[in-house]
C-alpha cells in the first residue's frame, strides 16, 4: 500500500509509492528507456489495460474492445490505491496516512501517432468532456480533497508511454501548490473584493503584449512572472472557480484555444516535451468568488530542475513578452489568423 | 539588466534574465548540446573567465594564472548583476525590481575529470572554506537578503559545463522555499521550544533505519518524506543556523561526510546526475534558535519534473528506508566501514 508522508518542516505531503517499487538496480537500467514496440493504449489492445471506467465509443461495440474515441482506465501502476480508508496516524515525530486515492489514465485517441492538438477540434472537445465526467464522478467520493488533472508529453517531461494521454489523480489531501494559490487568491480577494485572475486577464487584454491567443470564452497568455520559457496559461474569460463547472457551451472555445496554443508551441519550439496541469478548486467547496480555474502549460526546454525544485527560485532566460510575441505570430491555417486576433484584442481595449 | 518579477498570486519571485537572452531559435538548437572541446575552467585558461574574486593558490603565482587549487570567479553569464540599486516599483498590477545580485562560480579543482568527491578530503575542506569565505564577504553587502549555494552536476541536472563547479547567488529577496522552511521551523519552535531539525536528527539516530552515514559532527540521512529517490540530507549534529557559522574544526568532518555520501550515491546509482543545495539562514539575521543549516542532495533519477513543479505534489517510488539501506551498505575503502557506522549508531541509541 502506498503511503502519504508529511514533511515535518513544511506543509508538503509526498507519496511514497512502494507499489511501483523501484530498487537501486532499476535506476541503473532506466538510463536507456526503450521506445517503440508494443503499446497498451493502441486500438485492439484494450485487454492490456485495467477495464475502462469511461469510454466514448460506437454504441454497437462492447466495453474494452475497439470502437472507442476516448477511453479512461485505471492506471495499471497507480501512485495511490482506491480501496480502504486513510488510517491517519503518527510515527514518532512524523505524520503518515495510507495512500488512498484514484489514479486514472485518459487515452486521448486510438491513434498512436497523434498528440492532442493534432486531433480535430471536435475530438478535443470530447476529451475535455470525458475529463469533466470523471471529475464530477470522483468528486462524489468523500475521501478525496483534490482532483489533479495533468498531461506529460515527451520523455523529458516524464511521459512513460509515447501514446498521447492525460492523467487524473484524486488525492486525500490538497497539494501544497494548490493551497498556496488558493490562499494567495483569497488574500487578494479579502483586500480588494476582486478575483486576482479576473484582474490579471483584464490587465493583459488592455496591455496586449503578453496575449498569445483569444476567443469568445478563453484567453491564453504568457504570465508576467513566467517561471519557464514559453510558459502559457489558458483562462476562462468569465469567472468560474472549478473546471467541471465550466458552462457547457464554452467547451468548443476551450478545445479551440488548447489546440491553437499547443500548435503554436509546436511550431515555434519544434515539438517540445511539455506538461500541462489544470489548476482548479478543491473538492467539497462551493463556487469560490476568489479562485478562477485555469490551465498552465510548461514546455520543458531548460534543465535547471533540481536547483529550482530545491530553492523555489526560478531563472527564466526568455521574457514572457518575447515568448508571447513569437507564439502570437505563428500563422496557423487551422485557427484564427493574426489579423483576427489583433482585431479581437483591439476591441477589448 | 535582468528583472525580478513577483507572481501576483503567490509569494514567488522569478528572475527574468534577459542578459542570457534566449530566443526561440536557441531552444531549437539546444536539443543537441555539444560537449568536450575547450573548457574555460581548466588550468591555463584563467584568462577565459572574469578575474578571480578568491583563489587558494601557490603564493608564488600571480592571480588569474595557473597554480591554484580552488578558484572563485564571477559568472560570465550572470543571472543577476552586481551594479546598481533595486529600484523597486509597480507595473500596473505587478511588482518588479531590478535584478541586482551576485552570481559567482567556484571551480573546485584545476582537474577537468574529477567530481568533488573524487578529490582528497583536504581538498574538499578547502572548497568548503572558500564557500565560507565568499558567504561572509557577500553577507556584508546590505542589498542582499540570501546567499544560495548549490551545485549542479551532469547535464540532466542542469550543469552547462562539464568541469565540476559550484555556484553562489546572492539575491535581494529570500527565495520562497527558504521562507517556507524558516516559517515551518519557527512554528515548531514556538510550539515546542525545540529546533525541528534537532528533533529529526535525534529521532533518526534512535530509529537508525534512515541513517546513511555519521561522524563526529555530522549525520547523513534519507529524510522521512523524501521527494526524490535517494534524496540525502547532511546536517550538523549540534545546532548551528548558518553554514558560515559552523565551528572551524568541524570542517574536516563535513568534508569527510560529503565525500562519503556522494561516493555512496555514485556506487549505488552509477554516477547519477545530481544537485545539492545548502539550506542556510538568511542574511541580516542573528543566530536563530529555530533554524538549523543543512545540505540537501537530490540525485536526478526520475523525470516527472514538470508535473511536480506545477503541483508541488511528489511521487517517490523508492522508500527512503530502502535508499538509506542501500547507501549504508556500500563498502567504501576510503571512509568508515559499515561495522564502524553500526557501532556509532548503536552508541547513540
Amino acid at each position: 500500500m502506498p503511503e502519504l508522508r508529511k514533511s515535518p518542516i513544511i506543509e508538503r505531503w509526498v507519496i511514497i509509492s512502494t507499489e511501483r517499487g523501484k530498487r537501486p538496480l532499476d535506476f541503473k537500467m532506466e538510463k536507456r528507456p526503450s521506445r517503440g514496440g508494443f503499446c497498451p493504449f493502441c486500438n485492439g489492445n484494450e485487454d492490456k489495460t485495467p477495464p475502462e471506467v469511461l469510454a466514448y465509443r460506437d454504441p454497437l461495440t462492447a466495453p474494452n474492445t475497439p470502437g472507442w474515441k476516448v477511453r479512461v482506465v485505471p492506471n495499471k501502476f497507480p501512485a495511490l490505491q482506491i480501496e480502504g480508508d486513510l488510517d491517519k496516524r503518527g510515527d514518532g515525530i512524523y505524520d503518515i496516512m495510507r495512500g488512498v486515492g484514484a489514479h486514472e489514465v485518459l487515452i486521448e485517441s486510438p491513434d498512436h501517432s497523434k498528440n492532442i492538438h493534432h486531433l480535430p477540434k471536435e475530438h478535443i472537445e470530447s476529451i475535455l468532456w470525458a475529463l469533466r465526467d470523471r471529475c464530477i464522478d470522483l468528486k462524489k467520493d468523500s475521501r478525496f480533497r483534490y482532483i489533479l488533472i495533468f498531461k506529460n508529453w515527451g520523455e523529458e517531461a516524464g511521459a512513460s508511454l509515447e501514446h498521447s494521454h492525460m492523467q487524473l489523480i484524486a488525492t486525500p489531501i490538497i497539494p501544497k501548490r494548490a493551497i498556496e494559490e488558493l490562499e494567495g487568491a483569497k488574500f487578494h480577494y479579502n483586500l480588494k473584493e476582486r478575483c486576482i485572475f479576473c484582474d490579471i486577464l483584464k490587465h493583459e487584454i488592455r496591455e496586449q503584449k503578453r496575449v498569445i491567443s483569444m476567443n469568445d470564452h478563453f484567453i491564453a497568455i504568457a504570465p508576467f512572472a513566467s517561471r519557464f520559457p514559453f510558459e502559457s496559461w489558458i483562462l476562462p474569460r468569465e469567472h468560474v472557480s472549478a473546471f467541471e463547472k465550466t458552462t457547457a457551451d464554452w467547451f468548443p472555445s476551450l478545445a479551440e484555444i488548447l489546440k491553437s496554443v499547443l500548435a503554436r508551441l509546436e511550431a515555434v519550439l519544434d515539438a517540445p516535451p511539455f506538461n500541462f496541469i489544470i489548476h482548479t478548486a478543491p473538492c467539497k467547496t462551493p463556487d469560490l468568488d476568489y479562485y478562477h480555474w485555469h490551465l498552465e502549460i510548461m514546455p520543458k526546454l531548460t534543465k535547471v530542475a533540481g536547483f529550482e525544485w530545491g530553492s523555489g527560485f526560478y531563472i527564466n532566460p526568455t521574457p514572457p513578452e518575447d515568448a508571447a510575441e513569437a507564439l502570437r505570430n505563428v500563422d496557423l491555417t487551422c485557427g484564427e489568423t493574426n489579423a483576427q486576433l489583433q482585431q479581437k484584442v483591439e476591441e477589448q481595449r
